[in-house]
């Protein structure tokens, strides 16, 4: 098993992962600063195919025209010397204190029409790079404190916020997608659209939600305990799957953002196996750049950085060979037959069976054998031990 | 301040509350059978309102039709004679073996047949007895293995199922609606439509989704460590709040279904704050019955039962109180003032004004005093201690 | 690699586990009674080399004498047939609604005589079985309310039961040792000595703790989400470690009692690396039953429950050779070593150096470059992905 | 009620609480640095009795001999201008970048050493300003992978370690005992002594351990969903509880560090009422400071800062007036009676009465009546709702 990233494989990195410089909420900075053109030029040694950034990742906050234009051609000069392109841009609305309240549904009018701007220049910026998608993460978006904020209002300025984005986009006729990046708690107590589902019904209220889908991310879904596969598989139902953020996490806790596979591994082969094979009866299918948001550990300098990045895309590249073996053994096709899973694509109702004609087929319901059917065993087990073999490389 | 319940406070019970037989996973029954037209005539001189029911709270599965309009004949009865409604019905679909794969989404296409029929036929009881919310708990729909479940066949299937009792309501002209009742686990791995928003989401998709709603449960959402006020918040932005499930449950931990406070008491009350007072600047608002879904604890009797039910009332009463003072206090409206919470509702473009028109306003992001803007303190803090003060009667 | 089970390999099963009728919360009954004599044969007949049991898996609660004596006879008889012995066996006390408020320390003194006559009672036939570790769960000790139980009163009578029953063990001869099993919730909403930590605490307080130790379970620690290798790890280190409980859950939430590895699939690998191979740096190890305590899912049938009580063995084997080519692998002993991982067992103070000795060494404060040792990088990102790549034969 | 706190309440605070500039984990400090002398007066204007601080809340880390004399004498004059005490001081072993693998147990000797002599240079100065109490909080004492750390050897350094101080408090012949600080996670993926329990289980290993016990925090505990209260209580049933942290957290999420009671408000009341009434049937007392370690939310300002410090002791005075009105009433007196809760401290053996005189009284089992002593109920729930009637002051 070639274990190598290339780019086909399609893997991409936020700036913001390895470039993290170690500052938790209990400790200072572990590592130095990190220059961007140089995580570019490593990532494309290791075989990413892409990297992404919030603006300030690369231009600092409050850089003047001069400072920025020059980061940023010198930015644009590694990434025609490595052939790394940005599939993603998102900004950063969290980190200076003006952001404490959060940015679209700061209680502060002032705070949500700076935001806005700072919004709408970095949509600009990534229409410049070539970007195809633009996440937003909310990440300050929401209270402590139940009396601290007007939900209903929060949503319409949420609304607001997110219409005026897309609506920019599509009137400057820029080919971005937004894909709003859904998040519990921390670093707010609750955060508005904690999940996959509550950004999807959000979005369905939009004037303007053609173009915006989510970015589900592996520990933000498993820090409300919710499966990580079922979201990114409602998401794709929905034709909502913009992007994805792979990363680790280990239970109900603060957000570790460990590396792909370093979490929950069983579930993190159930990701690979739904991103590269798709449903089992088929449908839609993600097709994206596969994106690692995760941080290196406090704990490592910069080789370790580097040896983390590339520990995401070994563990992506195995369980996809593991994902492979497991859909083309023919025990599994048996399995997941006498387990009704590819059945479960056939209607309820017949072809051109209406509900009345339901109603009044007596083997349906009167002459049902209930209990016959009720001692069907599913051998859900046994299916899951197969996936568990082929995650594992024992079968 | 007068803690007897009245008809006048749409107090609701299911009548799978206090019927409960106290019959858990790690031991039997602690309590007798629970004739239901008892449990009507107990909640009546409790000051209830409604009952709500499954059909086999009060029909056991698998009566035949005599039986069945015998007993139907008899809870009528008793209806009549305590001047109690049925403000809600819900299927069974989860307790006989027959559904331990679920029943719109069992991996069996004989038990999807089976349970839409099921369904369909209550939805007929419920329109006979006056129901004005059709319950749908999906609890055995979901999967405790990735491999078990083709999960864009589940989300058709179950597209399809709920369409086809929306469409049945429609055609029949009754004055029903439908609530989803997301659960993010328990007694499934993961249950499908976990959150509030999952559903939310689900049901922009339905065909039938304009009568079509949610009945969050307090503690299925604290299940997921989510703020349930939120959650009913989100709802009623979407006007889909349709119903509401009120109980305790103290923490992420299997469904507990206590008394509605016992559990996050403080959380409580912000809950009572948005039903009884609606968001501060006002908005849409939820009218319905005030549902207790919680279960007398195994350690009680038949009189504990009945402490445990009115304890519910008591508990909303006192919170409703509570929240009608803080509401009304000058010292409240002067700290959300200064926290900026009624601002929240004022758009972020001025009114006339475009996002041109903004990006020209450099007022706004070139000239802002940045530093003086995020110096704001917002006295969050101040405000939820009021809340708290005010929670505990003590101002 | 074979992945038969021999009795070689210590496997043993809960005549509960595979006898679970499949009766849970939500629903009644999906498989039939088991008969404890078949289940020995089937486990036997899987390569199983033990059995253990609650006294009402095998003999009724309230059965008479005669009865009794009959059900054993037969048991052993199929014992002998087998060659099945039982390593250890515990006390149902938290079935019958008797047990609704606990044994031990049930609030009515009636229930604590009879719960530790029922105990003392099942210590005999413990020791007629040969059993040589006597598990106490206690399920059933805790509350739902604060205010429900005097938390002292509590411990002290909890020390009263423990005391007298490992008393009576001792005066008896019996080669018994307890193990109490700790869990925090579920079914009370707050256990009594809810994780290892607090039963070992406790443990330290009793009057003959000498024979008493722990048995924690995988999921019980995971419900805390706590790391259960790290728990077994103390328990180990306190020479407290008398039985494990091995089995599944993924995240925070009901008990799930999953396949082993069908839950948190790398901490099973990490469980079994310790098991099996001890402290990177030696110390005490186990070297008991490596005992199953999960449940067949409730959508299994008859063979369903033995290809998941196979499962179990078959994932354990897999761990188990993993993990002995991770500590192989001179890869692997290169990173430990720069991870500083053998170097933890070296004490802080040198031989004879005493802390007056290390307050006049200015080498290590005043002088120290603490820069410098502030940026050493310890790998343990590689470290981990070299064991995650064994775990997952990929190396 | 009076609500102004006064000394004779002993109402303590960290200094790093109102200290805490707020730069988190996603964000920059939005406060300016608080000279420490300016948060006594503060503390003392408002009413507190003592501060606490770690070494560099006061001293920043690396300040030479005269500086930290300098500091120090400035500090103490400000201690004396108010009158305030220094009750407890504690060793940041967590912030700077050498202590990124933990102090005590770090994988790398150096900082063992170094960490120990920073310890025992704080224990110095914890004896000077005439503290009874040295907490540990060894915050970076764990790991996020289980193959990083050795933990029988990282238990057997972190007893090494504590035990040296704890031999070198006792040599000094300084009135100090040692509480340590149990902590699941956070910053570490898995802290060591993640509980109150295995905090009291590694002390019951120790040496010195008469001079060692324990410091719960509200927070801590409930982020691994564990009940504060037991927690406490069984510390207190150990005679081990040394100190407390009071502060508030919602469900199990990051470590949110909330003022007290703006958590778990009805969990506070049962603290608060186990603080101030002590167990139901008397025995061991906390009588120590009432500690807040808590952070004012991000979102303050400098006057929200000591609002927030106000809540904190405001809500601790309501609920100690609400519980000593609950054991006061007479209505639950009869209810605690009615629930057995003052019967559980009678031994479950008679006096006088052995096991075997036990065994042969047959009443207690063979002739008891199970189903009558079965049918009792505990009316806890209404006992609950005493409790929280108190709590609300609705009584």
């Amino acid at each position: 098993m070639d274990l190598t990233p290339t780019p086909q494989d399609k893997f991409s990195f936020g700036l913001w992962t390895v470039g993290w410089e170690a500052r938790d909420q209990f400790g200072s900075a572990t590592r130095a600063h990190l220059d961007p053109v140089e995580s570019v030029r490593q990532l494309a040694k290791l075989g990413a195919a892409y990297v992404t950034f919030h603006d300030n990742d690369v231009v600092p906050f409050g850089s003047d025209a001069a400072t920025r234009d020059q980061i940023l051609r010198r930015f644009k000069d590694v990434l025609d010397e490595t052939g790394i392109t940005v599939e993603m841009v998102t900004t950063d609305t969290f980190a200076h204190p003006i952001f404490k309240d959060g940015a679209f549904t700061s209680n502060d009018r002032r705070v949500r029409r700076f935001g806005l701007r700072k919004v709408v220049q970095n949509v600009d910026l990534a229409a410049e790079m070539g970007a195809e998608t633009f996440v937003m993460w909310g990440g300050r978006e929401g209270a402590e404190y139940d009396a601290a904020k007007d939900l209903k209002a929060a949503h319409d300025r949420y609304k607001e916020g997110i219409d005026t984005v897309a609506g920019y986009i599509k009137e400057q006729g820029y080919g971005l997608r937004i894909a709003i990046e859904p998040k519990p708690n921390e670093p707010r107590g609750d955060i508005l659209l904690p999940t996959v589902g509550h950004a999807l019904a959000f979005i369905a209220e939009l004037e303007h939600g053609d173009i915006v889908g989510v970015n589900p991310e592996t520990g933000h879904e498993q820090m409300a305990g919710l499966n990580y596969t079922s979201g990114i598989a409602q998401a794709l139902w929905a034709d909502k799957l913009f992007h994805i953020d792979l990363n680790g996490q280990r239970s109900i806790k603060y957000d570790q953002d460990l590396v792909f596979g370093h979490g929950d591994l069983f579930s993190a082969f159930a990701t690979v196996d739904l991103v590269e094979n798709g449903f089992p009866s088929g449908g839609p299918r993600y097709d994206g750049p596969r994106h690692f948001d995760y941080k290196p550990s406090r704990t490592e300098d910069a080789d370790g950085v580097w040896e983390s990045a590339l520990a995401n895309m070994r563990t992506y590249l195995i369980l996809r060979e593991r994902a492979r073996a497991f859909r083309a053994d023919p025990d599994v096709q048996e399995a997941l037959e006498a387990a009704g899973v590819l059945e479960l694509s056939r209607p309820t109702l017949g072809e051109g069976e209406t509900l009345a004609d339901l109603l009044a087929d007596r083997s349906a319901y009167e002459d049902l054998d209930v209990d016959a059917v009720a001692a069907r065993g599913f051998h859900f087990v046994r299916l899951n031990q197969l996936a568990l073999e082929h995650a594992l490389g024992a079968r």
